[in-house]
């Protein structure tokens, strides 16, 4: 096989199993090479992934090594999504009252997820956790979309316990958003104490919800290494969790001027 | 720009963004190429998605034209998935009693998501469809998934009417399943009458949750013109939809003798 073909195919099979580890020999084998000139395909794969500002391909040396795709994304493939997202929220006729905004065309488009995932992949990469979390339901696709770039599970918080998912535990927690106590729930066995997770949501104003998701990994003694909401909010400024990265940021929803203001988060970039 | 980098960008480019169409342009400015030399890039490109089974990139010509990668799955990586999927649903610790199985890591597994969209993505492609359309919750990722790789929006059916949806329509209807009556509400600005919906779900026994859907985008003078589900069911015999697709089929869930018996849909391989 030529190696301009065989640089594609390795290309095209890493990009799909983001972060999914390769021995070497599955293609030394597959493209019968010699692990010198597979080193060789690995260099200029990088290269192309590089240019395109797609990520990179780790090698891990030794038993147990191989080499796998980390996804990324560019400093400007950042710029160009959030300024997509700030024209697209700004639009006056996402507003519904009381300081709501229509998101879920915006949280239901693939082209938009996947690039908010890539983000998220890249700043969540190294922390060691086991699994991506969310509450059920405008942020799934966004939360399934980083646990596939990371190849972890992904566990969905539920509203209501279902049958479905056996035996679970519930906690009540207070939404600031909903004005009122409400309720989510885990399946037991989606999760293992002793773990960690990555949590990952659409929204969050207040931080209620997620501090909920805080409270109820806490009965598992899984702790939270890290969490990521599409959209945050300027106010109010007190939160009740710390550490959060938000993609873009509501600063004002003018209801009287209809005016909704949009920033950037500024510290998702490199600066490479 | 050598050629083998320039062959694996496009690659690249295409895969991470399924079934959008680049104008051919876009490809010459970026390597600095002739449309004959990108020509030859797109036939090597092809060999390489042939080779992995990954699926093709289409070509059409004249105005309004360009490239585009259509997803696919290879027959092989077909029986590979649902031989994967029959192991793990069979495995009695899935029981839940009442002729329920514990799915929800299955329907988040991202590689297994990924795997079972390409299946949709392949079997819908040449239907038509302005959108994907799912109920919450199980099947979002793997709705979400199939979205993104026919470059549609997704459309998620809620259980209850929530104010971040804007005005909304609703529907009562049978679940056999749940043996009750149940809602479901569609965002009135999500959708627009008159076009055409693929449905795709994580499960369907009697098909009264799916009967439900085509009820409510009826509202909308929506035509379903394909339904894909995960898991399909043997029983009942008699299904309140017909031409829907499941990838495998509970034959039986024998709870005396501790017994789940799955099977593959062999419909699906296209024989070549």
């Amino acid at each position: 096989m030529k190696k301009n073909k065989r640089v594609g195919m390795l290309v095209d099979e890493l990009t799909s199993n983001p972060s999914r580890l390769f021995e070497s020999r599955h293609f030394c084998e597959k493209y019968d090479i010699a692990k010198s000139s597979l080193s060789e395909d690995i260099r200029l794969a990088n290269e192309i992934l590089y240019a395109n500002g797609s990520g990179h391909i780790e090698s891990i040396s030794g038993v147990g090594g191989g080499i796998r795709f980390i996804p990324g994304i560019s400093d400007e493939q950042i710029s160009e999504l959030q300024q997509n997202l700030i024209e697209m929220l700004s639009d006056r006729s996402r507003m519904l009252g009381g300081g709501f905004l229509y998101t879920s065309d915006i949280m239901f488009d693939g082209s938009l997820v996947h690039d908010m995932a890539r983000i998220f992949a890249q700043q969540f990469a190294g922390r060691g956790a086991d699994y991506i979390v969310t509450v059920e339901t405008k942020g799934i696709a966004l939360a399934a979309q980083t646990a596939f770039m990371l190849h972890l599970p992904l566990v969905v918080i539920r509203r209501e316990a279902r049958y479905s998912e056996g035996s679970t535990v519930s906690i009540n927690y207070f939404s600031g958003s909903a004005e009122r106590i409400q309720k989510m729930s885990i399946a037991k066995r989606a999760v293992k104490p002793g773990t960690r997770a990555v949590v990952i949501d659409d929204f969050m104003r207040g931080g209620g919800s997620l501090k909920g998701v805080v409270e109820i990994l806490g009965e598992f003694e899984i702790e939270v290494v890290g969490m990521g909401v599409a959209l945050g909010s300027l106010e109010p400024e007190r939160k009740k969790v710390e550490d959060y990265t938000p993609i873009v940021i509501i600063d004002e929803i003018d209801e009287e001027n209809k005016r909704i203001t949009i920033s950037a988060n500024e510290a998702l970039k490199s600066g490479e």
